[in-house]
């Protein structure tokens, strides 16, 4: 039981200003080199208390289990991105971010039509009262799976177990046709790659 | 002819940051009465100089006539958010902004695939130095419409007059995968609008 | 009697937004020249709630014709900066904001020792539910009687009519030393003002 | 030599917005917590490549050795908070940073009337391009003093060597000022911290 939630939260929301900022920091380099970057935006966001106290409920487990309180989401413009931001989370991995587990629901994509990689993370956050390791779970996807994956979120919180199933269809096909938008992106990535290049070298005085 | 470029930038600079702020606060609004949002999100940006020059030489005009040199651009989630959008700043018109032109590019789409709604505006910005009344365009835009406009942006700007045919039939092929998933998400709009406001009212403590 | 708080809010939130940024640019156009700049930074608040009722209920008015419900504060390394920001809010009387009353408390200062200059204006913000005119209160200050009025502001909400007399004592004589820094500090203001515009243009590459 | 600044400069940046975000965070919990923050705000900055170049040729050493060239300043409202942000470091050490060296010139304040307590860092930061250790100084200092500081090192920069004996006097007597404002307030700190506790309660709706 969470006495005061305030106070419980803290060490969440600070972890999510951090990786935010972890993560702006890569597109932002890359681009200053004039490269292309793999990351398109980053955001992040403390789960809602009562999604907390409703997904404790569901799954029978602790609060602090949870391991979504804290998400990052990585938002990649190819699916080709995925695993460049993938390798340097790995990268990353012991030194100030430790890997807890990796779910590919990008090749093994949930029956929903959802996509994306999640990368489950121990985070250590120094607070104003003391050292506190969190659990945070980082998302990456493309902007289509991202576009999908907001709508369907929604709909899904709104209906729970009861979504009529030709609203499920509807869904399944919408998720067909983000699958098949980042498959024509994919077939010009080279071109969409050195063309940012270009544009970032040419245009900057 | 331009003597000193930080100083004429700096009204186009100043009515980009306010316009932003002005639009961002819409969506806030919906949001803060738990009501679905027309605007998704909201950016801005000044011309790059070399961009603001190579497009007066191309179309052979004085610079202050380019009407791009402060861009809004608004993003939606549905593409029938976007009539709201233009229904909010045409109420607007006279009043902190001046309505120019509209281009309806998403009933005429351009031949490359291109799709938006353009509003040309004519904005006073209060600075330092004194008034100052500027052009400014603002592009509203569905999610995928956005995505497909950023790429082909790019390879556009790489390639110039000079694309391959094989390059724009792709783009354009990618133009109606863009168009087709704006239009499955279309079919569920209402329960996209509903169950968005669902989740803000059920969530909020 | 407001029956919806976050309604009634929503105009002065964005009155906040909007009037922060124009006055932020202000200093970064004066900077981007390499100019000495008059403001420093700028703040901006809503009231909150349980002050505004206060308020209300101590000077027994209508909750609408509360002046400070939106505040901004734009601060001033220099006493001699502060009628240069009332001259450049009075040459926008009548365009994006009105006038209604302007305050002198550097002149005639509190008996607490509160030195500042405010302008209450009357300001327009479109909203996404349509027009809305508000009143907000600029106050201008220098660092040194911010520094001051902060620390003071919350001890007399502390205390309210009961601050011992030793305290308000001690706040009086705070004052007069905040006051003998901003002296100081003008004495040598030409020196200031200049050295910080060479330091801008000597070290930009 | 530095071949490319802008290559050079990208850890140093990433470490700046990394620090930033940890010590606003700081800030946040105490007033989260309703209790009185010893940080009032935070800033950081890159230093500038020609003072970069400027103060390497002054001392003649290494480019990379330069300790400030990655900067954060914490601001506290009073001298005595500035032993509780040390000690909040300290604890740090080791962890995600690593204490080199710290100089208190508040005990010994500098000839010029400088008062501050510096603690040099080493920073890891995790790059789009692999790990890079970075020096960052981080200044930590009162509003008063950090108000005397911002004018003098503008005025110091102009001069260099050369400064007016008369101008040398001034600034040592403003700094005198400064200090005695900080004395005053620090006699009334009990105060202040109880008020300010009491303001974020009772005002929390």
């Amino acid at each position: 039981m969470i006495k005061n939630w305030d106070e419980f939260l803290l060490p969440y929301e600070q972890a999510v200003e951090e990786l935010k900022v972890k993560f702006k920091s890569i597109r932002k380099e890359y681009r200053d080199m004039n490269e292309y970057s793999p990351i398109e935006f980053t955001t992040g966001r403390v789960k809602k208390i009562s999604s907390i106290i409703e997904k404790a409920h569901r799954k029978n487990v602790e609060i602090e289990s949870i391991e979504d309180i804290a998400g990052i989401r990585i938002i990649c413009q190819l699916v080709d991105d995925i695993p460049h931001v993938v390798e340097h989370i790995r990268n990353r991995d012991g030194k100030d971010l430790k890997i807890i587990e990796e779910r590919d629901y990008i090749t093994n994509k949930k029956e929903s039509g959802y996509k994306s990689y999640h990368i489950i993370i121990s985070y250590v956050v120094h607070t104003a009262f003391g050292e506190k390791e969190i659990l945070a779970e980082i998302q990456i996807r493309t902007l289509a799976m991202n576009f999908w994956a907001t709508i369907e979120h929604s709909i899904n919180y709104k209906f729970g177990e009861n979504m009529p199933e030709e609203l499920k269809e509807r869904l399944r096909e919408s998720a067909e046709v983000a699958g098949r938008l980042d498959e024509e992106m994919s077939k010009i990535k080279f071109e969409i790659m050195d063309a940012q290049e270009v544009f970032m070298i040419r245009s900057s005085l």
